[in-house]
This record gives structure tokens, sequence and C-alpha cells, in this order.
């Protein structure tokens, strides 16, 4: 077995269910027609980690010992760069960054490149997300790097639409209603100027399918697969070069 | 953290695909409404592990020691119960059960005993599975325990229907000609008398939805989800009863 090839370390849990996706998308989305062509991934998927929202919003117990642990676990196998398929986890990460021992691609700043690459003329970008994800501002952060803007919902939409939605796909439901509510969420922000929605929390896409958006939704899970691909994929033609 | 909690160790990445789907398939089945209700699961996924097909039936490399150092990893890092969402990797488990460290929760055995206690009419079992599965005799083994007959398909339908499917699905294809190729396969151990079918390739139910087979058929990434959640969740439970 070689030694030299990248392991793709992904911290998941937060929920199960958007881990799932994310590794059905980093598969689907893998080239090559053999198993053998895939990258080797290690899944860490604790879902005990404490609830990112409440830590954020309601000074519930902060997950961040569990990111911790969970990253040493992957580290420990070999994993040479990690990925977290959870937004609001992202919130945790600066403090910490320097503990975890392997670089992470970070999701949040591949969608603000996303966006940034896609068209300049995009410059407000709505943001469906957890109340945790809009309280830390990540998006805001991101995306302000490139001078866009982000608009969130009026928060009696946040309380009464995304939030439930978002606990309802957690649940396992994905229903009609669901996605009803999800899909009303995201014309809300294309009403208030938004020229394209972010997913921006793991569980969304789940709830609300492209086909049923009212404008382009943006997911985050398969930028960020399509970039773990990329940068494993370049480093493993580059270890094939003789020295 | 609780270190008494069942960690569920998957040995996958045979192929990755259907390591993805055993893993959504477990996260759906889990009971729960929110992240915190699923168990904990660490995933070793090594796609370069050689292809177990070509080692049974072409004296192709070993996957023996891959075999052993996934669970060496998963083992590490606190797995209490192993699962091998691979039916053809089961052919190898016999010689090194032993040094696995962890028991195996057999999904061969489980879907023997899931069809024995689905009735006591079902006498003749059709499987559809890769050439390797049906010449290791895996599942003849496990169901001839409880007088039930396997049928396989003739050598034609197995080398250019079943085959050339679950080489097309490990390919990311899972269009109307796999499909088509699957039910007429399905449909051919029909009518040589099968009253039920196994989906004995974790690539199978993939390419194959239960809505398009011609008969019942029998998932075992189904069976094997649902057998570690009910052992890991009666363990659980034992272990908050007060001593």
């Amino acid at each position: 077995m070689s030694t030299h090839q990248h392991i793709i370390g992904i911290l998941g849990g937060m929920g199960p269910a958007a881990t799932a996706d994310f590794y059905t998308k980093l598969v689907a989305l893998a080239p090559g027609p053999t198993d053998q062509d895939h990258p080797k991934v290690v899944i860490w998927a604790d879902p005990t980690v404490p609830d990112r929202t409440l830590a954020l919003t309601e000074n519930g117990p902060d997950p961040t010992p569990w990111l911790l642990r969970g990253a040493q676990v992957l580290r420990e196998e070999g994993a040479t760069v990690l990925a977290i398929p959870c937004n609001t986890a992202h919130a945790f990460l600066p403090p910490i960054a320097s503990q975890l021992g392997a670089p992470v691609v970070h999701m949040i700043d591949q969608v603000a490149r996303h966006i940034r690459d896609m068209s300049p003329h995009v410059t407000h970008v709505g943001l469906l997300a957890t109340t945790g994800t809009l309280r830390a501002k990540l998006y805001q952060h991101w995306l302000s790097e490139y001078g866009i803007t982000v608009l969130v919902p009026e928060p009696e939409v946040q309380s009464q639409l995304v939030m439930p939605a978002i606990r309802a796909v957690k649940g396992g439901d994905r229903g009609a209603a669901v996605t009803n509510n999800l899909a009303r969420s995201a014309r809300h922000l294309v009403e208030h100027g938004a020229q394209v929605v972010v997913a921006g929390c793991t569980e969304i896409p789940l709830g609300l399918p492209a086909a049923a958006a009212p404008c382009r939704l943006i997911d985050p899970a398969t930028v960020l697969a399509r970039t773990l691909l990329a940068q494993t994929t370049v480093d493993r033609v580059a270890e094939d070069v003789p020295t």
C-alpha cells in the first residue's frame, strides 16, 4: 500500500444525514470507472457533538472538544487533509485551527471563491442557514473578502420557516412541507435582491432539491467535494513524477 | 464524552458508492429526531483494496492485508463492532476472523436469518451477485443452514448481464440499460423458481431500485444496517441500567 497518497479525513456526524450526503457526493464526483480510482477516505461521525447552533445562540455546551477529538482520530489514521461538512462547525475553527494537525479545506472560503469565480455580476447572495451560522457571520465574513453582500432572511422567516425545516430534515423528514418552507424562504431572499442563494446548512439541499428551488442554489457540500478531489488529484499526479 | 457507548466501525471502500449507500441507509434507519440520537460511526474507505472477485476467480492480488489493516484502523479508533458492506469481501473472513479484534456483524448470515424469519414457505432464493460471491458459495453456505436452496443465473446471464451491470454501477452509471439488465436477470431467476431474490452485491440495489424489480428483492445493506442498529441500541439501553 502506498504511503504517499492523500487520505481525505471527514469530520462528520454534524449531522449524520449531511455526512452521508457529503460522502455520496464525493464518491459520485470522483473520476474513474473502478473502485481503485477513488481517493482513500476516513470518516469520523460522532453525532453526540453538542448542537453547534445552541452553542452559538443560547450558550449551550461548547462542541470544540469534540472537534479536536475528531480531528485527532482522523489524523491518527493518516488523514492528510480534513473536511468538515457542517457550516456551523466552521464558527469554532479559528481558535483551534493550529491544533488540528492537518490542513482543513475550509468549506465557506471555498464557496466564497466559487461565487467570485462564477461571475463578476454576482454582488448579492442570499443565505439559508442555521441561526448559529447567521449569527457567527461566517458567510458574511468570507464573501465580504470578494466585495459580495450577504442577505439573510427576516427573523420571522428564519424562526418559522428555515429552522423548523432544518430540524425536520435532521429528523428524517424530507416531505413536501419541508421543501415548501425552504422554497418560500429562498423566494423571500430573491425578492430582497439575492441573485443566487447559498444552501448554507448541509441539511438544506436534502430538503430543497435544486429542481424545487426558485433560484440558482449553491450547495457548499458539492463545492467542498470538488475542491477536495481537485486538490488530492493534483497532488497524486505530482507524486507520480519521478524525482 | 461517554466511553461506554458502542462505536460502529464500517470497513468500506468496496466499492465507495456501496459504502456511501450503506451509511446513508444506516442514518435513515436510525431512530430519533436529533443528531444526538444516532450511533457513533467510524468509516475506513480504502478503495485501493484489490478487486475481491478477481482474487477469487482469476488468482488476482489477495485483499486480506487490506481488510486486516482496515479493521486495525477501526479498532484503534474505538470501534466495538465491525460491519463490511461488501458481500464478496466476506469470502476472505474465515481465516482472519480471530485477528480482527472486534466482532463482525456478518452480513450474509444476517440475510439468511432474515429470510428464515420472513416465512417458512421460502425455500428457493435467487442470487444476483458478483461471480466471486457465486464461486465462494457464501449465500449457498449460510442459507443451507436453514434448508434454503440458492438459485444462481446461468453462466451467460451472469457474464453478459449481471457482471457488466455491477461494473457499470461502480463506474457511476445507474441508467436504464443497467436497470434493465438487472431486472432481466432477476426475472430469469424467478422463472427458474426463485421466490425472492437477494441483491447480493452492494452495487445491485443502486442499479435496480425495488420499484423496478420484477420480484421481492432483499437488500443485504438494509438488513445489515437494521441488525447493527438493533444490536447497538439494545446494548446502549442495557448500559443505562444502574448497577
